[in-house]
């Protein structure tokens, strides 16, 4: 039997439901014995079902239907912001939401960072030790302006993966992710202008835009897709500089298709309006292959690409990085202005780790972990939360995104969760506008457990 | 004889220069035979020469006759910047100096920063393993937002040194001391204001308040006393917010006597206009006494002081800190949106770094090395330089401000100087204005010795 014809057999169970999402696989040897193949030839079987991510594989696991291209809950709808800028900041509610961070008595379901646990800890405070002995003066010197060599190196080497050709020389480090996407902003734009961006959007970003004087205008955007082209292109006479995040954004989980990517950079070039790309969600893919970015299309130089390691490895280091193209030397003097050196024994630690295979095991491990935890809360969401509910289906990053009926307000659901010592990020949070009220964002970097199931449990009665 | 006329006695040798600056006065027991006085009164008479700054012990070395109140070169002229804005940025000398910074093969005679000799690298690094053990996470989670509350504690208890009486609550940590200069300049001004600050300026503040968008308004400035008060006065309808380094300011080194602080204070509150205050070289005191800050007098909750630990302990460490007074809320919005966090780690191991007495040890050990660098540097600006060079008297701080006659131009001494392998601060780059091209910045972080020396000999005869 040729392995085209067993792994077609294969891929009609999964799309049947006989195969299940989150099912287990036979192994490599049953599935010799099954078909009286050779191990070659299952082997070839799985690679190519991996390759269609119908399946996913998980170190030391074995093969599982992959969650991804079936949904048992329907998508979001495509968001509709008003084609004008807006203000109406929820200041207050993201107050609130702020003060839940940290809070040692709540359950927190919507965290936008990872769990320690998921973090490779050892092996940084390792580094950290290394770094002290290794650095002349232990790290209390100033950096050169452009940040650690080694760091740009690496990121410069592993750009390959995007389709990116980058060196050293072609990245600024950054003090974090946020501080990267501060200077492009600073950098392409000035008070007053327009900031197109995704809707619903990373709170951060729309008040990081606000707070240097910049108009937000919010875009149309596809659950599974991203932001519309034709609906960037509708706007593209009002607007001065666009950010988006095409991989895996905070809070949609949307993923723009090749293409799509491709499109946006070319009609923005034409008008001559500067890309923010932020891909700080790009390596945490759940498929097969990372996507490209952006900037692997960008023949013109127009996309500044930012992101960070504060989603993948450690936050609280404040790693993040800049590739500037043509507006290099403005944000080398930003740097040094605004910023002068970034902290450099964080920053040499990370470069150190990023050297040899640790970065890519790790990376490997955790998108497995955040696979694994969308599996449960797809079906804790099914189990408890009305039938009528939405959710993203993302194929990477930390964040899922509910969608209740519109009779349900997630800002009054915000407050009587908190009662109940449950704390969620309501859809409110991500707009400028008057919308996302019957939304709220779920974390993957939540590791889901018989607690976490029993609040969501509890967040599906609040909701009746 | 009475402590007093022995006291007078010797106050009497140093005014005339019997005892000369710098030179090692006997010590308690040989003044006791020959006064035949007791040691307790022998102890009474230094104390008493120190208050009046005429001599400063070392430890472990004995009292030396201060340098301070006898100048053996004339000081510098009082600045006079023109009365009105202007934005000549000298970018090209700018880029040309930063360039010089990290390369190995030549003599730094103006670095901003201390050399690493200085600073107490054992001991950090001791702390960077201890915090990483210490902290859940390993330091790799987000801080809360106004930052680390042990490092905001011990910053509060050591309010006390200069009349102030700081709780945490009012302490915000930032990524050093010019990301606090940002969150000021943004939250108590905008883009259009107009800041006042001191002449000759940092050009790290100048450069930042032109990147939001400030017109930078220069005052003439004493290099003894600082900013002269009636100056201020007379353009105090021409400016929306100012920004002062009252005590060491680099490059001048002139610390507002307390009369000239209060009297800002008042005329700021009264007309209100907010006044951030820079105190990052507070702590670096020549005489028996820290000076007071601008804040201490501030009865209007009108001044952002803000400060570092950047010119005393690690300036890759990125540790700095805001007390935001009625901009609280206003500083806290910022730095969550353009930074988050500060990095977790390294502010862990400033705070424990503070716990005990070793950060005042070091800073005494570090203060007496600064003065006597300075003294070396008299010694040679005296043996090298044109007789008609002036030089200010700094009494704290790392930076010393040479003039010479109008006929040199340290612009094309930069460019001659490097040919040498000797880097240089040229004065045209402490100012946004056509001024200080006969002037330049030497570094008292750079530690004098046989080599500085030769460098010097060799700079002063490039200059004739």
């Amino acid at each position: 039997m040729l392995y085209a014809d067993i792994s077609n057999n294969i891929a009609r169970l999964i799309k049947d439901q006989v195969l299940k999402p989150g099912d287990r696989l036979p192994s490599v040897r049953m599935l010799c014995q099954e078909y009286g193949i050779s191990m070659n030839t299952a082997k070839r079987v799985f690679l190519e079902l991996e390759s269609q991510s119908l399946i996913l594989s998980r170190p030391q696991s074995g093969y599982f239907v992959s969650q991804l291209p079936y949904r048992r809950l329907p998508l979001p709808e495509v968001s509709q912001p008003l084609p004008v800028s807006q203000d109406l900041e929820p200041e207050a509610l993201i107050s609130q939401f702020y003060a839940t961070i940290g809070r040692q008595d709540l359950t927190h379901l919507s965290l936008g960072v990872l769990s320690s646990e998921m973090l490779p800890l050892a092996k940084l405070n390792k580094e950290i030790v290394q770094a002290t002995r290794r650095l002349s003066a232990g790290g209390t010197a100033y950096e050169q302006i452009p940040g650690n060599e080694n760091l740009r190196r690496m990121i410069a080497a592993r750009s390959l993966s995007w389709g990116g050709n980058l060196t050293a020389h072609d990245i600024i480090t950054t003090t974090g992710g946020i501080n990267a996407l501060a200077f492009c902003m600073m950098a392409a734009g000035k008070p007053g202008d327009t900031i197109a961006m995704e809707s619903p959007c990373y709170p951060g970003t729309l008040q990081l835009a606000r707070s240097l004087g910049l108009n937000v205008l919010e875009l149309p955007t596809h659950p599974v897709t991203g932001v519309e082209v034709d609906a960037l292109k509708k706007v593209i006479h009002k607007i001065n500089l666009c950010l988006l995040v095409p991989n895996f954004n905070t809070p949609l989980g949307s993923c723009m298709p090749a293409g799509n990517k491709q499109a946006v950079v070319e009609l923005l070039a034409k008008h001559g309006i500067p890309l923010i790309e932020d891909d700080i969600y790009g390596d945490l893919y759940f498929g097969a292959q990372r996507p490209t970015c952006c900037k692997t299309y960008d023949e013109e130089d127009n996309v500044l690409l930012c992101s960070s390691f504060s989603k993948t490895i450690a936050p609280g280091y404040r790693v993040g990085w800049v590739v500037p193209g043509r507006y290099r030397e403005k944000i080398l003097k930003l740097k040094l202005v605004h910023m002068l050196s970034a902290p450099t024994l964080v920053h040499e630690a990370v470069a150190a780790f990023l050297q040899g295979s640790r970065y890519d095991n790790h990376l490997r491990q955790l998108r497995t972990s955040l696979q694994q935890n969308a599996l449960h809360y797809f079906d804790a969401i099914a189990a408890w939360f009305p039938p009528d509910t939405r959710v993203s289906q993302p194929q990477g990053g930390i964040a899922l995104w509910v969608e209740f009926n519109k009779n349900i307000n997630t800002t009054a659901l915000f407050e009587t969760a908190m009662k109940h010592k449950i704390a969620i990020a309501p859809g409110r949070m991500f707009s400028l506008q008057d919308q996302f009220e019957n939304c709220m964002r779920l974390s993957l970097g939540v590791k889901f457990s018989a607690e976490v199931d029993q609040k969501l449990k509890l967040l599906g009665k609040l909701l009746t």
